[in-house]
């Protein structure tokens, strides 16, 4: 046993129906008196009430995805402007993080109440969009110093959206396992998130409106973060990051696939991870507990339903070998990930 | 689902044999050029061979039980007289506790390099006594930045002691499923110490030198700390801090004694608690599971073989009653206490 584990500071507060009240604790505990609320267009009125106790002294609704530098930098102007002393982001991973961007050149606080499953609020990794290009970063200004979860906000979220981004956070739970700086501290968080996101997504799957599973969804959702931005990205982001990129794959989507077979791949040589996601989902083993989950949701099976060519396999699996994670439990080679990508391409039983 | 939680920030850096050099990392990335080291009188070598490439200004060598506060005074005065700007801890409990009395009134940052599993390196509680009454508090300057384990520090400690030092710890974990701050994350956290703590403290027992053991009982008993800190005393802890006081009982030992009972108390109230432990102690019940580690670690079952007078049950009782923690799962009366401390203290089998 032979690891190195930063944990982050970070209050969070989790009450279903008490956003308002716990985002105004919190911005009193900061002293707080010139607050900016960022949040998108489409959760103005949301973020309105939310906000409704604060001493905001600007609303900023201008968001878009991957923060491009200038909207970044607008908000920057923004919050310089109005002499703001505290940054609240009402949202989704594209509003938290252009409220880190704003922290990054301010060292402005930030408490976030999320709307999704993105699970950026409990981490402390910005990205900045330039030229089409995304850089991204670590730097301990951006991680928001309190979360406000309020799993009412998301009982509009829809269920197939809401099970693509739970399947995403199952995903950043499973690939901690193995991913460079996995710990035990890691795959113990990790293990509880992948229990939490088993229990909540299929109430939620079953009824968007469920308070009881979109709190365990959003409570999993957060583990999944904090063991992912611990970890770093396991061989299953290396390939969703290789595949999106090459074939315009939807993300969420190409996750739920993907993750399946690559369990397979690796659980054989990682015992313990095996043993924990098998615990975690109630099951005899991982591969097991994960289809019956997935078949629970009817969940995304082959990536040729996305639009991929087969003849994507190949360049991909080249693209993907060349980007493998150190310390990945099984050895790549290309026949296997060739063979991997074959399956998740056609749908096939994970092997 | 509804709970407030703070994460603490703080590195762990565990290697067996590596407490030197990652001693040296620590004291660098904090910029200190002017360490006191403190350590015991009995740990004046070991402190010696840890700190030997570190920048140190002073050796302290006054520890203390509890930390008194003329001993405090001592260290602080010393602390200025040095112009010191960093602390490092070699040691058990006592040790900790005088390093985060120095940092308490100075703020000087503290690296932790334990020698037990007491796990005070991993909270924010000081204590200090005067006139032998105990103050302890919660301060952020107390927290170490860092901690260094190293688990081959811990190969000479005997193995009677680290079975009770390491049952002390299962009794955090465990307390810390019902206490009045227990939520979700207290919870995995717990659940993973005893896991740990199960998995290695019949190795230390079996044989004090095994690495392994050791490795797991370290981890674990962190885990226990920052479990405990989070959530709180439990009824468990109550206990114990009432008997210790009346009849001047060992501390493990009581700890030890007394845990079954409490856990079989609480259990068929606290379906999720009992489900986590039974799982972490790979059991079908909790108390079983219990009952099979105290078995093979040969752990103390009667208060009575520690002194305690039959007598002193029932004011024993009426002074739990008194300070019984919010929130425990069973309802608490004179009579359910008399009687789970007349089996604890006949040595009867927990019900």
């Amino acid at each position: 046993m032979r690891f190195d584990h930063d944990t982050l500071a970070q209050r969070v507060r989790f009450a279903s129906g008490a956003a308002a009240e716990n985002l105004a604790v919190e911005i009193k505990g900061l002293g707080a008196s010139r607050v900016m609320v960022i949040a998108a267009e489409a959760e103005r009125a949301l973020a309105r009430r939310v906000a409704a106790g604060l001493p905001v002294a600007h609303w900023h609704h201008e968001v878009a995805m991957h923060v491009p530098v200038e909207v970044a930098e607008r908000a920057r102007e923004e919050a310089a402007a109005h002499r703001v002393d505290a940054l609240v982001c009402v949202g989704g991973g594209s509003t938290t993080g252009l409220a880190k961007a704003v922290a990054l050149t301010t060292g402005l606080p930030i408490v976030a109440v999320p709307t999704t499953y993105a699970g950026s609020e409990a981490t402390n990794v910005w990205g900045l969009t330039e030229n089409a290009r995304k850089t991204t970063g670590t730097d301990p200004r951006v991680l928001p110093r309190a979360i406000v979860y309020d799993a009412s906000l998301m009982l509009t979220l829809p269920a197939a959206l809401s099970v693509a981004s739970g399947l995403n956070a199952l995903a950043h739970c499973v690939d901690s396992m193995w991913a460079p700086r996995a710990d035990p501290i890691n795959l113990a968080l990790a293990g509880e998130g992948i229990r939490a996101l088993r229990v909540g997504l299929p109430l939620v799957a079953a009824d968007p409106g469920d308070l009881e599973g979109r709190e365990h969804a959003l409570y999993g959702a957060y583990l999944a973060a904090v063991a992912f931005a611990s970890a770093g990205s396991g061989l299953h982001h290396k390939i969703c990051h290789v595949l999106g990129g090459m074939f315009d794959l939807p993300h969420a989507q190409t996750h739920a696939v993907v993750l399946p077979h690559v369990l397979a791949f690796n659980a054989p040589a990682a015992p313990d991870a095996e043993r924990r996601v098998a615990a975690a989902l109630d099951a005899e083993s991982a591969t097991e507990g994960l289809a019956r989950l997935r078949a629970r949701l009817d969940a995304p099976r082959a990536l040729r339903d996305y639009g991929m060519a087969e003849s994507g396999i190949v360049p991909a699996a080249e693209a993907i070998l060349a980007v493998v994670p150190t310390g990945n439990p099984t050895a790549v080679t290309l026949d296997g990930i060739t063979r991997l990508l074959h399956a998740a391409w056609e749908g096939a039983e994970p092997r």
